[in-house]
């Protein structure tokens, strides 16, 4: 048990379990913003004619979804769905005892397509992250704090809230160890979890001789959900156009091929979307605030397999994938393909923290069956049995390299083309932020009153206007007072506060353009701000400069850097629970990785010359206020007088450009001289009048603020 | 072949063999001042009368190691040495190939006794850090940059040298895999190794299928050093007054002893001498620079037992053991009686990253015997033969904990009366460090010729005035112009510059006293230093000052604090090869850890209140000049007006107080303000002006230099 416990730390586990891929180490704003399921967004079409993804509100109002408008009614249907997905398990072909249904899709997204939000419907819980576990006579959901209170007001009775990260809540599998009798059987939909993540829930249940199945052919929610059940989406994909993408695919094709060839492997399968989509130069619309498609791509040393529904690919998209001899094939198709490359021996590149289960397993079995036909099965089977890894991943066993996917660090350092694409896309969003703020101001200062989702749509306005916008790139975060104080508030209409002038107001937002992604916070005070707010405000901002101005050799991973942006914090005692940065994709997701800057330890990956991250500290005061600041960086070589140790040095160049409401640092500075001056005299006295001097030139930046304050 | 060369990349492997203990990833100066054959130290006797372990000078002088001397003459008996360490290979009781020569003692010790200096007997190589490897046929010594020029002086045309870290120079293992045939028997003397590094060594050769041996019973080049060895150290130990060490044995044995239950071991074995004499409250002077005496330690849940030289135990130093219920046994006796525990079935704890193969291994295969005699040995010994970790460790397999000493941290952590001592001893050495550069300078000034060996002698001349002084903690560092660019300086009287006024002059030395231990460097300029001097000793100030200034929640490892002292250098291209800080024992080794601030990631210790680290960033410009500013620190908590996340903030407290020759910043700025302020007008020029303006309560403090200058 004491071994168990060490393991299985509830908090670590089910931090793990519930944002499976991006990794929490990795990215620790993902669980912050996987809110594909709440509005902001109003319409349904891009200013410039393009389907959109339905915003979330929208999702919910049509399919009913909300907690206000049915599924989670405790009076609903709630016990029937149990009903019917327990009278599954009895069936001969699948014969389980518990049935786990996490709120991934097949590729580990960020934001989801409708159609696979099957733990929202069988639980009725609608928030973006969560899972439900269900056995013969129990049904069980974990989430984590920003739900629990959401969770209980959806969940019917039937359902135990299992609230995650609180002392002595077990994990799923500390769960299942416990309620089930010995040796049960614990059945997963095998697409919805990669395949690390279904080794691990396989080892770890096993402690209890409990046997993972992979229940395949069927969806078990998805067979009660029936003809109910949205269609997939079916949004047309386009080209994206060379001159946003840089690099033509036929080039990228080659440089993956290079990389194959490198490590000996005959294929690689790409299932991260956001990877397809970079790599073919191709974008969709079939999820919110993401420009991808629901695909899979095979990229072989001679030829590469795009698999997807037809009906997305329209003639001039066709003709593009031909020019770089990319055929198609339907999306069903990609685990039969798989098998085959097993049958023809072919050595497969696999990234077995994002490729799904469904592929892998489908692969190592096929791979069993021809390697006994070949009369090679004794040594290579005898193999496997003995090399029971952790991960279950035998290294050099097998045709497969299990390697990060050679399409994660490419994409994450920019080209030319997508570095100039992200400036453009930036200084547009810069002026609709300047319009939105500038009518902000104004709206207060005349005592309109107005809602946090009313500005929040009234921005969204104003990115419309600009060339290219095409959708938010996550639900923008509008937080008045004590709410700017939940790092991942979502205001509804229905439950939201007015923005006034007597606390703060954080707004953190971003865009999708035809040409870039953008991400922003800023942090503002209509009236006039208290000391505390001050000094909080100035030393946040102080941490925000000190990462900005960093230089650092290169080969530095990101956490390095993350102390600069604390330590003026940490000064007083304060300090902020989420990471720093984030990668950014062009004209892509908004949190990419592999890069990060956080204070987890555990993502050694070097900070790269052309990578972008955001640079985001902040500080929350429960029940009072929030504060952040964020602009995207785009990493840059620096030319400096030395290069110790023969290597490059690399710096930040900013790609946002709106103003900071730094008249508050003057303000606190006049106050500090207003309250110190008359205790010093001398040398100290005048060393503290030149250190409390306003900042001149930026002082009128926000002149309504300004008068106010 | 590839899989080789990652897992035993040169520069690695050969630094982790060079510096078994502690690891180069917690002690980055652990190299540096693995000194011990160097003299500086001229006496041989306390200021007290209490006798003191021999400076390496002198101990070269004593034995004929100098490389000006005797042993290392190409002339000399190098020859026979060798021819009769092979001829021993053949006995039947040794029959081996190959025999491995290491610097290390049997604990691990940064400095040891002359007894114990068999690399340097066999080799004629007297440099601190190398590993000789002899076959029947070939002579390899490996040592690191600082040792290349010596090594080749030192040694005779039979040695072949090995340059770890340049590229290309295979470690230890990949040149016995590579010169030997398959299959060779391949010697070490367990005492040597610890537990880990043996078997690590075993995995490595066995890509050869070379065996290990462990050659028990005699020490080969004993052997041939016959009577001409030097007996082993015969310094008598003191009790370490409860006024310097603020816990009694007792006490200190129960927390230990409460440790032991709490893990369900019976016993541990400590083999560290500074664990020994911090845990006994006890002191000696066997080796040079550390107050430690050789022996190991048994702690019972009911007894302990010191295993020493009884004639090293005087009559009040026996009472004091008796009082805490400790026993005497022959230091010899370690062996048997661990197996005797092992035979009585007791679980012992074991760091096996510091505790030699001879003892674990005779524990080891004593529990076997007594499995197999009590029956059970079927299960127990196959399941050993199935767990064939990279370590080698079977952890829960056999009676044994491996886990770092409980004393470790315990040690780290200082209680009052050691903090007290630090302060005390610290303040002692402060003023015979300003009454030296208060002698240093007027004779630079009056042009009086001084060595810098001269001047380290008359540095511990003001020192050895003080109450309570021992002896200096390391061998001084004492470097003008280009030497003091040398990491690891160590002038000669036969080779060493002049101190004058045309260059920098690093000093970096320390004290033992009766209550503490000091560390402290300083670069100071006698004339005037040119303007990249300056710049480059004000951007290893400001590091030294954002670290000094830190505050940091508990819990935070050191490295995270790392960059704070780098990033100043870093804004122009400039870094130092070598960690922050480390830990410093009190009144014991100048360097102890768990501890480190380093910009390696792999030590997550968290700095914690009552630890001790230094603080000192530095630069070096090869064959120009060096710069380091070294400061002690006493981690203390903070009471800060927050504390987010109800935890602790943590922060520094200096211990030590000697001016830094801060009128460069000055100068600096003036020249600043000289050179840029023409090019400016307006606001700029103004605060150009404020931000060059002198820091005028500490212009005054080096008189004479900043006369000259």
């Amino acid at each position: 048990m004491a071994i168990e416990a060490a393991r299985f730390s509830p908090s670590l586990a089910a931090a793990a379990f519930l944002a499976r891929r991006p990794p929490p180490a990795l990215f620790p704003f993902s669980l912050r913003r996987r809110i594909p399921l709440l509005h902001v967004l109003a319409g349904s079409s891009g200013g410039d004619g393009r389907v959109v993804a339905l915003s979330s509100s929208e999702l919910r109002k049509r399919r009913g979804l909300s907690s206000s408008s049915g599924a989670a009614d405790p009076a609903s249907d709630g016990d029937e769905k149990l009903r019917s997905l327990r009278r599954l398990f009895a069936r001969p072909d699948v014969a389980i005892d518990a049935y786990i249904v996490p709120s991934q899709d097949a590729h580990q997204s960020e934001f989801i397509a409708e159609c696979f939000m099957r733990r929202a419907y069988l639980t009725g819980f609608t928030g973006s992250a969560g899972t439900a576990v269900v056995t013969k006579d129990k049904a069980a959901l974990w989430t984590d704090g920003r739900y629990f209170l959401q969770a209980e007001k959806e969940l019917t009775h039937e359902w135990t809230l299992m609230r995650s990260g609180n002392h002595g809540v077990p994990t799923t599998s500390e769960w299942l160890n416990d309620v089930l009798p010995s040796g049960c059987r614990v059945g997963i939909d095998p697409f919805l979890f990669s395949f690390d993540a279904a080794e691990e829930l396989k080892d770890s249940i096993s402690n209890k001789n409990h046997e993972l199945v992979l229940v395949r052919g069927m969806n078990l929610v998805d067979e009660i959900w029936g003809d109910a059940r949205p269609e997939p989406p079916k949004e047309p994909t386009r080209v994206h156009d060379i001159k946003y993408a840089g690099i033509d695919v036929p080039s990228k094709l080659s440089f993956i091929r290079s990389h194959l060839t490198e490590n000996g492997c005959d294929a690689v399968v790409i299932s991260m979307l956001d990877e397809v989509a970079w790599l073919l130069n191709m974008r969709g619309s079939d999820v919110p605030h993401s420009p991808v498609f629901y695909s899979y791509l095979i990229v072989e040393v001679s030829t590469a397999t795009l698999f997807v529904d037809s009906n997305k690919v329209s003639e001039d998209v066709l003709e593009h994938l031909e020019k770089a001899g990319v055929k198609l094939k339907p999306y069903e198709a990609i685990v039969s393909e798989v098998e085959r490359l097993a049958e023809k021996g072919a050595k497969l590149w696999l990234d077995s923290s994002s490729v799904n289960a469904a592929i892998i397993t489908a692969f190592k079995s096929s791979c069993d069956k021809h390697m006994k036909k070949k009369g090679k099965a004794g040594e290579k089977v005898e193999k496997e049995a003995y090399s029971d890894e952790p991960t279950g991943v035998e290294n050099g066993a097998l045709n497969a390299v299990y390697n990060v996917s050679p399409v994660t660090l490419a994409k994450s350092v920019k080209n030319e083309a997508e570095i100039e694409g992200m400036k453009n896309s930036h200084l547009r969003d810069a002026a609709a932020l300047a319009e939105f703020w500038c009518w902000l101001e104004d709206e207060v200062c005349k005592s309109v009153p107005l809602t946090e989702v009313q500005v929040a749509e009234k921005l969204l306005e104003f990115r419309k206007k600009q060339d290219g916008f095409i959708e938010t790139s996550f639900d923008t975060i509008s937080g008045y007072g004590a709410n700017g104080a939940v790092i991942h508030y979502r205001p509804t209409p229905e439950d939201c506060s007015s923005v006034g002038s007597d606390n703060l107001f954080l707004l953190d937002s971003g865009a999708q353009y035809i040409d870039g992604t953008t991400d922003i916070t800023r942090t503002v005070h209509f009236g006039e701000p208290s000391p505390r707010q001050k000094e909080c405000f100035t030393r946040v901002l102080q941490g925000h400069i000190a990462l900005d101005q960093a230089v650092f050799p290169e080969r530095t991973p990101g956490f390095v850097l993350d102390v600069l942006a604390r330590s003026s914090l940490w000064k007083i005692g304060l300090d902020y629970r989420h990471g720093t940065g984030h990668g950014v994709g062009a004209a892509l997701n908004v949190h990419e990785g592999p890069q990060s800057i956080s204070y987890r330890y555990g993502n050694l990956t070097a900070l790269q010359k052309g990578m972008i991250v955001s640079n985001e500290p902040g500080y929350y005061e429960d029940n009072s206020f929030g504060i952040r600041i964020e602009n995207l960086l785009l990493i840059k070589e620096l030319n400096l007088a030395n290069s110790f140790g023969g290597i490059s040095y690399l710096g930040f160049e900013r790609l946002t450009f709106v103003p900071i409401q730094i008249n508050w640092v003057n303000d606190y500075h006049e106050e500090v001289w207003d309250k110190v001056s008359p205790l010093l005299s001398g040398d100290t006295r005048d060393w503290l009048w030149k250190n409390t001097r306003p900042i001149l030139d930026v002082t009128h930046r926000y002149s309504h603020a300004q008068d106010i304050a």
